[in-house]
């Protein structure tokens, strides 16, 4: 998205690449709203032309050269006086952390954690929650009519009217996730209504990664566009690794809270109860994890219906829930306590994601019985929740073939009361694994057309291992590219600016904007250095597909030299410019040195 | 595409990989016609479980351990005896190759090829034509009935009737790119009752690139799965170049004879002639060119409405004629002299790729008037084409918005009597570059889903610079999901076989299996090994994404051995099963040593 000249940058600060003094052609700005402390990030990007292009902007305080970050100290808590001022939350004492939030038994050979400086050293913190009675969600102030100070800053950040952030929220079409517990964050909105939103996972697993690794990989993946972050960690320090995460993270976080008990109950789902759940739900409630992945969809009567799929259940949480209810013969734990969970998740502001743990794994499975009989549960579940006044997004597929898509999208708004859908994908092929970023950035942009709020990132990893930093940084530009061709195709106001920009550069041959105004820029000047590395090609009037002797481009500013104006003027002056296109020496080109 | 055990293998032959004696999992086979001389290749994918899957193959000789290849001999001439047969052409001495079919002035002070050893040293050979009065294309065979050993060897390929193929290349739906000059191809269609098919473009230009590079580029990318290149050279060398890549080439070659054209006059668009390019087609028609793309529909009222673009004209041929009509304010030569085009095209059976000159270079121009109208034109031109017996096919855009791209095939299909579409992308968003192939890859998805038979492919350097073997290969990739997504949301019988036969392996832990069906096995094993190196983990029941304690795929197989059956039996059996699933200690997962 993109908004020239249409906000005033209240601090505009150069910022400098790596290499000493280079610029790197942007500057972190903040559009202020109505008052002081309402203060909106942009990216501003500078052309050489003078004008200047505003885009959306998910990096944090970290792209602002004035503002000190340390990771040990975490995020200054931006929204805590907001919080704080509405009065209808208290602090207290908080549930105790124990060993075993991050994996560690007292029986175990292997007790303590394996890097005791884990523990996150930053500004004491209790836990608060909702005073007795009082509604703290997003979703209760909206209803009331009320605007808050995340309202607005989403709306200054979305270039709508506050009035139409809270419409949206108060109507279930749009959610906006921001715990109590989550000061840090810079907040946003996730609905139709609104810019296309990426999801990136992170998290550490069994098999690898460590905890400066997933912090590394959220400020990374927020720098390149991030909207929203997941924190599915499943291996040791989960606790842990996730305070290190919310305490240092802009955006809002993700979890799925039944990844966590199932580490309690050492991998044994049949084991897993409603007790272990709810108290894994208030720890990371406490902690601010700002909207859970909730499975309560897989009812047990559903757990059949997938007996003869090509892929069976791929959802790690729907197959916990699968086996749970298998072991049990007993309907799912979540879904026969799922008003109890509103009560939690209303006194923290923490949004639902109502997880589809069964969505089709392959395109064989796509659409299935299976999918859509836990969809209407979800709709159902939906139901629930609002009454709680809880907001709630609901997820969806998965792998899907194109022809597929659209019903998906169409059915969830027709069920879920056009809720925030959140799609993983969907993967529109099976056979490229290690292109699986590519198979389902085409099935997200097209649903994402259709409707769909948020795209849950694929990385060129999936299916195949963890996620490096590399494969973070291409699973969020591809997202962002399915995201934005969205917004185009939505016809969202300004999102064609940016476009518009870029290619207004491309066509006057001004490299260093093309750059600087890309998705990646880093990459852009990166392969163009690789073709034409010296400087003064990037002023030239020619690119490497060309060269120097004939390009089209050049040939097309002629056109518009000769026939810019009026049609009438068009029609009247063409013989007459074309003769003078002739006296001038025919010049279709440039020579090199010009 | 895949098709289990429907075809016989003429030959099986193990191919090893660089590496001694570890076998890469798949053998290149034949699939025998009617008679002997028609082999079609295969690639035969054999799993680790005794089954095999059959998969379309692009690769040429290159991959057949049984043939000997030298790219200074070329490839044996497979179709000479199927041409020579039909007794409708004859050889004759041709035109004599000029130094300036190279790029070489008389009196140029840097004369003489660059490199003398660079001229072809294979099997001399004169050029072939049509005996006076024959009519020798595919689709004069078609109109008439007639089933050539191309259309068998193609039907065989794609598993349908060789009636359907004659058909719809009567009907001028599909094309069948066969020169008289290039018997060296493995026959192959053009249509949307087919599979989709992807083309790379290789090509040195007067920046950079050699020879070398070029014919390397096409086995290269041919490997991967480019059903045709293009040869769009534009530098020096230009003959040479072609004739090594025609040689040597298992795919038809396309090419816009205006580059080499307007290198004979020196890149000065206006002072070419019709007598210029004439001659250049036939040099190009008899060195076997299977088609050609020619900018006919840049017709001289056009040019004006190209005027207020935000990107002019960004097509190469098309900014040429642009340039040439402008000059001389006259109607574009092309256009004029189309039937006496069409009668030299005819008579080597050369297919037309009508091109898109005034195709939108950025989102803003899309599906615009300039576009259109030239459209219109091309539908004109399509019709006289065909009174030529010549094959057709009408190129498409380039940079449109998602809501937009239907537009376009639907239009096409309508103005053009269903003549095959040939697309570049489209782009779908202008501000991603260095990643265009993944913003192009989303719109190729959809407009080859709607009906495009082709698709041209676009690297991450698209804008940026030239293609080097690794974007040569990852814009085949890309390409190839979006055909073969396509492929499955059309239909295709046969296409979701392939994604099974991989969900399948996926689904049962067979790694190696897994591997050996992706689109690039390579890269796959590669990413699975950077988590989990050890060789015991590609045969582990669990991935690096849950890690061994807990395991989605696995309590899937649990669920199918125990509901596996009717859903009679799963119902009354459910209550009974899930206590023998306690019984039998609740394990959801295997361990590791398992």
């Amino acid at each position: 998205m993109t908004n020239r000249d249409a906000r005033t940058p209240a601090s505009v600060q150069d910022i400098k690449s790596q290499e000493a003094g280079k610029s790197i052609g942007w500057h972190k700005a903040y559009v202020e709203g109505s008052r002081p402390d309402i203060r909106v990030p942009v990216r501003q990007v500078h052309l050489t032309n003078g004008q200047s292009v505003t885009l959306y902007d998910t990096s944090g305080p970290y792209t602002d050269p004035l503002v000190e970050t340390d990771v040990r100290r975490g995020l200054a808590p931006l929204r805590e006086n907001w919080i704080v001022a509405r009065g209808d939350t208290e602090e207290y004492a908080g549930r105790p952390v124990r060993p075993e939030d991050d994996g560690i038994k007292h029986t175990s050979p292997r007790g303590g954690l394996r890097n005791l400086d884990a523990v996150f050293p930053g500004r004491p913190r209790q836990p608060r929650r909702s005073r007795d009675g009082k509604a703290v969600t997003q979703l209760a102030y909206a209803r009331r009519g009320e605007i808050t100070p995340e309202m607005e800053f989403v709306a200054v950040r979305e270039n709508v009217s506050p009035e139409v952030v809270r419409d949206e929220i108060a109507a279930g079409r749009a959610v906006l996730p921001a715990n109590v517990n989550h000061p840090e964050i810079e907040p946003m909105i996730i609905g139709k209504r609104f810019l296309v939103k990426v999801n990136a996972n992170i998290g550490n697993s069994a098999v690898t990664s460590s905890i400066e690794e997933e912090v590394e990989k959220m400020t990374w993946a927020t720098r390149w566009g991030a909207d929203t972050v997941m924190d599915l960690s499943t291996g040791r320090n989960i606790h842990t690794t996730r305070e290190w995460v919310l305490r240092n993270s802009p955006v809002p976080i993700g979890t799925v809270p039944l990844y966590q008990a199932l580490e309690k109950v050492d991998g044994k789902a049949e084991e897993l109860t409603w007790e272990i759940y709810k108290d894994t739900v208030i720890e990371q409630a406490e902690q601010g994890v700002d909207y859970m992945t909730v499975h309560a969809g897989v009812r047990l009567p559903y757990v059949p219906l997938t007996a003869n799929r090509k892929t069976g259940i791929v959802s790690r949480g729907g197959s916990i829930m699968a086996a749970w209810c298998l072991a049990h013969h007993k309907e799912s734990f979540l879904y026969e306590n799922f008003e109890e969970l509103c009560e939690i998740l209303a006194a923290y502001d923490v949004t639902y994601s109502l997880g589809d743990g069964l969505r089709p794994g392959s395109i064989a499975d796509a659409n299935d019985e299976a999918q859509f009989a836990e969809l209407k549960t979800l709709g159902e579940l939906n139901r629930i929740a609002k009454r709680f006044n809880v907001q709630t997004m609901i997820e969806g597929p998965g792998h899907v073939p194109m022809h597929k898509i659209k019903e998906n999208i169409d059915l969830q708004q027709e069920i879920c009361d056009e809720a925030p859908f959140y799609t993983l994908g969907p993967l529109t092929t099976d056979v490229a694994p290690a292109y699986d970023h590519i198979t389902s950035g085409i099935g997200a942009a097209m649903i994402a057309w259709w409707g769909t709020a948020m795209l849950c990132y694929v990385t060129p990893k999936e299916h195949l291992g963890l996620p490096n930093r590399d494969d973070v940084k291409t699973g969020v530009i591809t997202y962002k590219i399915a995201a934005h061709a969205a917004d185009l195709a939505k016809g969202h106001p300004g999102a064609q600016e940016w476009d518009d920009a870029l290619s207004d550069a491309r066509f006057e041959f001004r490299w260093e904007d093309q750059f600087n105004l890309a998705l990646d820029p880093d990459t852009a000047r990166e392969f163009h250095d690789e073709t034409l590395p010296a400087e003064p090609a990037k002023t030239a009037h020619f690119c490497s597909m060309c060269g120097p002797k004939f390009c089209s481009m050049k040939i097309s500013q002629d056109i518009r030299r000769q026939h810019g104006g009026s049609q009438e003027e068009i029609e009247e002056g063409m013989a007459q410019k074309s003769k003078e296109f002739a006296a001038a020496g025919n010049r279709v080109y440039l020579p090199l040195a010009d």
